[in-house]
């Protein structure tokens, strides 16, 4: 059992880390040599170009100033003075949302803790019940609900807190969600024109003996949206060509590699080896071997694009369409086209940018199958990840390393090594699984066959989530693997389960306290020192770089990472929820880091991050509803808890409680949600009937028509990707059809309509 | 424990019933005074005016035509004998879809019941399971699974017959959705040109202060679907103005009934009195004083009439919106109007005679509170109906009626009367309750505020369905009210509830073939002698019935009755899944309900029942869903049963088949569903445009002016109504606006149009 001796000591070890953290930090930032590593945003924004001291040489590579080594924590108040507009302006609404929830943290948590305080505390404290009883206690214990006798009628404080909590929480989670929703359509009505406000992607177009994917697009939509057909692109599998392409890009950095060399050194030519890894086979000539495989392949790619344009097996039955106006856009976006509502299905296209192009090349068909499997996939993985770490685990065990390979023996023996791999590879199995979950995820919600790049991070956010949920919250609190619990839930009666873990709560509470330090206080620290990035940009600097753009390019600016940060949060919010009535002293270690987080993401966004794409905050719907969901959660383990504390005349009380939280996310659903899903027609003929104001000879169809090229045929040499997307889009806009009409539907003539 | 002869003596006696109600249906019908009562529907389509033979006096009255009492089985053949086509054309689709779940059921148990004689009957059969047992049974369990050891290899035959089952049902299941869905659409595409294809209704249009609910709506069409707006309608709170004409239509039926007296009997003229219920107050002239009432409501209604049209508190903020094309109102019907979600809501609008008039006049804002407390009270109906009974059953104690009435104990002493109280009111409590409860289900249909009557019919089958799948089936398995079994469960573990119902399963079989056989046979044979419509009509026929038309107004053809029908079709959808596998026994009694019930239907919607509403079998996904859902329970509680028969081993086959029929569920939902929700762009666009080729100088708008108009403004006299409607309705398309342009978006002018 930790005291609050313990815990003292454990916050101070990882205030002082953290703090450790920040004075390196200090001391490193303000490098000049290190400027591209920790603010890369302004040289991608155009803003900065060069370190901003740099009169001597010296002063190039090592800040001499040392009044700035003073005021070493002066970048928090700097991270905290952009105002929000102008965020929004310089890191674009995501990352000025997703900000937002670290302040909604704020919001919940700060005035619940003093509620807290004032309250609960002095009804936990001035109780006897634990230091009349056998069991051992800590000062932490007597604090929380732990302490009060079985059956008392205090249990109305909690009650009562329990749900002065709720509806505080309903009512800034409500707030909040409408605050997000008008920026969401501020933002997009107040923007420039895009692409992606006049495109839908098309999918599933079925198969015609007679006409081409295109030419079908192009009949299907001039015969039911007349009025406003623009144009469209179809879609091609580009993966084999990106793959070429990407292969390219890896042989350009070896020559690039080699010739720096080569420039430094004149004396000697470099040399490498053509086996796997350059470390067998012959040994050639190094710039000339590569330059020779990148003409090759130069050639391939060539080829390849050629083949891809040209042959029809390469179209996918896929289409950017786009249309005159927002409105004819937003309506065929919203629509079903035909009878069989699996074919033909439209939905709004994401951002250029954001499309994960890979994906597009999916046959919908397959899309269901897929899902499927990713979720069996995803119910193993989290029930079952355990096998094949604890399968490693016993490998990692001495005896049967002996028992297996046996040459190794007298190396094993050695104790050094004996205790390393007894006492550390078990653990790290477990660690290097952990590390690369959220990759493991990602690679999930790929396979799946999501289309943009910010639907496959809020779906991995999501299981991301739910992973945690049920292995770091419900395996901490009833120890034991994920599939041990779920064998007890299923054996146990439906009131039963938030007993068995309501019980184990209070328990709990120091362990979660020290959670929140390491990962929370320390990992939130360590985060702004950019390790990973620091290292890499310095080795690309001194092997690679030659050129300012060379440089540009080794610059890892990096992104918020929703799938990997998003869900972190979230776990802070529901400890929060679950022990804000049951121990309350937890709730200020979480205000820290909310507070905490808040100022280095902010100082981050501004500085370093860099935004692949922009969804304007359609994460938020997901952040609301996992709040919801811990909600829940508290409420039905606080049910479970005071029906084993004989305060069961509370229970009709407490079943109100999740029964209005679900009636309240129904009403913010019913409200709010559609603003993240839906484009109203209203909005979009107000932004039309404007722009045909201010821009009556807007050539649009030029705008878009090359908007929604795979990226492969935009890069290259220019002059073969400007012919090639020439010859794709350019065609009249009335094609022949080949066939006598099948269909019943007429083109419309002018003269029917006229006629009307 | 009933014996397979106790089920032939009950079987025997429920033919009978059955056939000596064919045998009173066959000699009633024919007698031409009868006509209307079982022909109904020849009459409304105006097909026939008067009975068939009329040539003598007496045979206007009685059949003397003994050979047509020979062939009294002979209307079953004739009921089968119109083809699908003609009863659409008939009786709409609505009935003829609702025919096809009879079918559906002799399509799915047909080849289930030989499957289950040919392979599962020889299988339990042959064990001595039960003979060498100490319980009781009977030669019915010696066919059920009860009669096979524990842990023998034969459950594999059981298994795999679940497999079996599941399959061909799931395929019937697809087949006949996919059927349902083509003739829907092909019904909706190929019909006359109807109001509801142009017209969409909006609700909770947001108050202006500047303009009226009719000026706002066209404006905001105006603007927001500037190509395709035509008209739009108002909604009018008439309900006290219909309250008043329904109020003089029943004086109206009073006078009539006096007025007739007199005729017959001149020499008296009829008196009344004036008091409740004619019983008590003054007596006086009943035609005079049934005259001047009639005028004064008369007064009152015109009244009533004009202050509707004319004061602004009477208009609701609602209105039916028609557009130009069908391809304008299915845009306008799927797609979001304004960046808040809850104003402008836009759905479909229903049919004109499917409207639910009264409920058009419900603030939105209080549907979702409605909803709620609807929800709420469905709970308490469901789970704790017996209270209130058990009360009045306690009150018709003989003891308890003593003591509070002893005057009454003479009386009561009687020994038939004594009996009466004691063995027969407590049953009539419930069987009262039984027999209002669809009534209750609609008035709370009707109280959330459901605005059509086929949505108002589709949600009380859905809660009717549940009420007895809670209350008939788990309530007689499982024998306690269902509040003591929501006790039981949620104190039991997950798995173990199902184990709980399964066990008792074979032992409810004998039950449910009594239960079969009255409600299903004879119930179904009694139907056909529409016993209620024929007391009514003669009754009415001797007192109100003046001319050809009050003749017209008497009958009473009745409707399918989706709201009961369909929830006991799936009643015997559900015993038949769930005993398909335990005891197939009782198979052959559903096949035989399945049958009866499809000639007794086909007959009565070919010459009784007159639709009020038609909506182009949009009950289907229900229909679907919930053997869906009984599939689902049958394989729980097989894996229940099998799992305490110590074939364990079957568990994980068991538990895929609910994962396999849920993912079925599912594509069917995405494939089939969509064509009962949204209508299809391209469909509106190929009709819209045969409509301009086939008509181009037609006139919408006159066609769907008056089509939403308040039945009690089309009723009435006619003149006064007509002129009422024209001043509502001919406003210009263009309503000038009284305030200045507040907001951003001006009326997009023909100039900036053609500028593009």
């Amino acid at each position: 059992m930790a005291t609050l001796s313990d815990i003292g000591v454990a916050a101070a070890i990882n205030i002082l880390s953290a703090f450790a953290f920040f004075i390196v930090f200090a001391i490193v930032r303000i490098q000049p040599f290190n400027d591209r590593v920790y603010f890369p945003k302004w040289y991608l924004r155009g803003l900065r170009c060069s370190p901003l001291r740099s009169d001597a040489f010296v002063s190039k590579f090592v800040n001499l100033d040392l009044r700035s080594y003073l005021r070493f924590l002066n970048w928090m108040p700097e991270a905290l003075q952009m105002p929000e507009p102008e965020l929004i302006d310089h890191a674009g609404l995501d990352s000025a949302v997703y900000l937002r929830i670290y302040l909604l943290g704020l919001k919940i948590f700060v005035p619940i803790t003093i509620l807290a305080f004032s309250v609960m505390v002095p009804v936990n404290w001035t109780n006897g019940s634990l230091e009349h009883s056998k069991f051992s206690h800590s000062n932490i214990d007597k604090l929380s609900i732990s302490n009060i006798p079985n059956g008392s009628p205090r249990f109305w404080t909690h009650l009562v807190m329990a749900y002065a909590f709720t509806f505080w929480t309903c009512y800034v989670l409500k707030r909040e969600y409408e605050i997000v929703a008008s920026m969401r359509l501020h933002f997009v009505a107040s923007e420039h024109r895009r692409p992606d406000q006049f495109t839908v992607i098309v999918r599933n177009v079925p198969p015609d003996p007679d006409e081409s994917v295109s030419e079908l697009v192009e009949h299907f939509f001039l015969v039911n949206h007349p009025d406003h057909y623009l144009t469209q692109q179809v879609v091609y599998n580009a993966n084999k060509l990106s793959k070429l392409v990407d292969e390219k890009k890896k042989w350009q950095n070896w020559l690039d590699y080699y010739q720096l060399k080569y420039t430094r050194n004149q004396s000697k030519r470099p040399t490498t080896k053509t086996g796997a890894l350059s470390l067998c086979g012959e040994r050639v000539d190094a710039i000339d071997f590569y330059t020779s495989k990148i003409e090759k392949l130069s050639r391939e790619i060539a080829q390849e694009k050629e083949n891809t344009i040209s042959s029809s097996k390469y179209i996918m039955p896929a289409s950017f369409v786009s249309f005159k106006t927002r409105w004819g856009a937003a309506v065929c976006a919203q629509t079903q086209q035909t009878r069989n509502p699996t074919v033909w299905l439209t939905e709004w296209a994401p951002e250029p940018r954001d499309v994960y192009w890979a994906n597009l090349a999916i046959p919908y068909v397959s899309l269901s199958i897929r899902r499927l499997m990713v979720a069996v996939a995803f119910f193993f993985l989290t029930f079952f990840f355990m096998i094949p770490i604890a399968l490693v685990q016993s490998l990692a065990n001495i005896a049967e390393i002996e028992k297996a390979l046996p040459f190794l023996k007298p190396i094993i023996e050695v104790k050094v090594i004996k205790s390393f791999i007894q006492g550390f590879l078990p653990g790290i199995a477990l660690k290097i699984f952990l590390i690369f979950l959220p990759a493991i995820l990602m690679v999930m919600s790929k396979f799946e066959g999501l289309i943009s790049t910010s639907s496959l991070e809020r779906r991995s956010a999501t299981r991301y989530y739910l992973f945690q949920f049920i292995n770091v919250f419900l395996g901490s609190i009833i120890t034991g693997t994920a599939f041990q619990q779920l064998n007890n839930f299923l054996h146990q009666s439906a009131n039963e389960i938030p007993k068995t873990i309501g019980v184990s709560i209070p328990m709990k509470a120091t362990f979660f306290i020290t959670y929140i330090m390491v990962d929370g206080w320390a990992g939130v620290a360590a985060e702004i020192l950019r390790l990973k990035p620091f290292i890499m940009y310095h080795l690309k600097n001194s092997f690679l770089v030659k050129t300012e753009k060379d440089r540009e390019e080794a610059m890892d600016p990096g992104t918020l990472g929703f799938n990997t940060g998003e869900p972190q949060i979230q776990l802070y919010f529901l400890l929060g929820l679950v022990y804000a009535v049951v121990t309350p002293i937890l709730l200020p270690f979480i205000l820290v880091f909310f507070g905490l987080a808040y100022v280095v993401y902010r100082h981050q966004i501004i500085n370093v991050y860099n935004q692949e794409y922009e969804s304007a905050a359609a994460f938020w719907p997901d952040v609301h509803g996992r709040i919801i969901f811990a909600m829940i959660i508290s409420q039905l383990l606080l049910m479970g808890l005071l029906s084993t504390k004989e305060a069961a005349q509370s229970t009709p009380l407490l079943i109100t409680l999740p029964v209005l939280t679900i009636g309240f996310h129904l009403f913010c659903k019913g409200r709010y949600e559609p603003a993240f899903r839906r484009y109203p027609l209203q909005e979009a003929m107000m932004k039309d009937t404007l722009e045909k104001v201010r821009e009556p000879n807007l050539n649009l169809k030029g705008f878009l028509q090359t908007a929604y090229i795979h990226p492969v045929f935009k890069e290259g040499d220019d002059s073969d990707s400007d012919s090639a997307t020439d010859e794709i889009v350019e065609e009249p806009v009335l094609v022949p059809t080949k066939r006598h009409s099948r269909r019943s539907t007429p083109l419309p003539s002018k003269h029917s309509g006229s006629l009307l």
